[in-house]
């Protein structure tokens, strides 16, 4: 059973290659660029583009989106996780929440998957936990090096990647969507 | 001369249509909800934005995207300066700043035209100047409080409206556009 995974992050498609792994599902990567659209809901950000690479791509394809909310900041950076990241990083969520108490977020994932002429479908993964103090931790990628998950003390990125992709956001929406896509296919 | 200006932000639009009058163009609002494209390009944005709302509305319109750019954070907020002002707003944008000697910055506003099965065109405003200390001034809406335009020593939103609008990014976009569509709507 395979499916194509529209991205151009390689660190994020290793991950997710590895998550479907588990699953009986063979990933393989296409460097689709895809126009995201601008909203505060990462659904409707992963069905438009996975509408969009089954339309150019000829074939059913997967496209995942995942957004870090912080509570304090009342959700940012949220579904611009990814501008966020590269212009101010993580030395800018950190500045913006000097002093807070309140540290809580969570990370976000939703898997958007589409045939071409068909309507997107997704699923969503949710990890809650806290923002670091400091950055830690040199696996994984992004906000990993700040983000603790509910019920442990290290960071995604001092964790690693496999430990992280037992419990990650992107784990718990690929684990639906291969569930789904199982059925799916057997159908 | 008449045009129909799609935007949700009735601040903006009272802007705008007084920038307008002054070009002899009457301005009307419409509430037209478009999505937004996530593009790091104001243009892209625009162009998409006013495509959207003349198709749907089956009229010829013009839509408004602007963005903060503040040279030491990367740009940042830039194309999402809306989501960011409602979420970590200009305390936010001071906070990232404190202790940073280069408080540059500009405004952008890219107006877009388009007409029914038209294709967009885009006119581009810019006004430099620097992030202030603190938010001073009680006009305007958005980062007017703490944003200071070349050449003077107080905010837009001191300055006041009928101020700001004789050099802000959006009065230049519109008066680019204002002479276009004159010659235009004369063919």
């Amino acid at each position: 059973m395979k499916i194509l995974v529209a991205t151009g992050n390689r660190a994020k498609f290793r991950e997710m290659r590895d998550i479907l792994r588990e699953h009986g599902i063979e990933a393989e990567r296409v460097d689709v660029d895809y126009p995201e659209l601008q909203s505060d809901s990462p659904e409707e950000i992963a069905a438009h583009g996975a509408r969009y690479c089954a339309e150019s791509l000829g074939k059913p394809v997967i496209v995942e989106d995942s957004g870090l909310f912080v509570d304090a900041l009342n959700g940012f950076p949220g579904p611009y996780s990814a501008y966020v990241y590269e212009t101010i990083g993580n030395e800018g969520i950190l500045r913006l929440l000097e002093g807070e108490e309140d540290r809580s977020a969570r990370f976000i994932s939703v898997v958007g998957y589409c045939e071409p002429g068909g309507k997107p479908v997704t699923f969503t993964g949710e990890v809650r936990g806290r923002i670091a103090e400091e950055p830690r931790g040199e696996e994984g990628f992004g906000y990993d090096p700040i983000f603790i998950p509910e019920g442990r003390e290290k960071t995604f990125a001092e964790l690693g990647v496999e430990e992280k992709c037992k419990m990650s956001h992107r784990a718990r929406a690929l684990e639906k969507f291969a569930r789904w896509f199982k059925r799916h296919a057997g159908r």
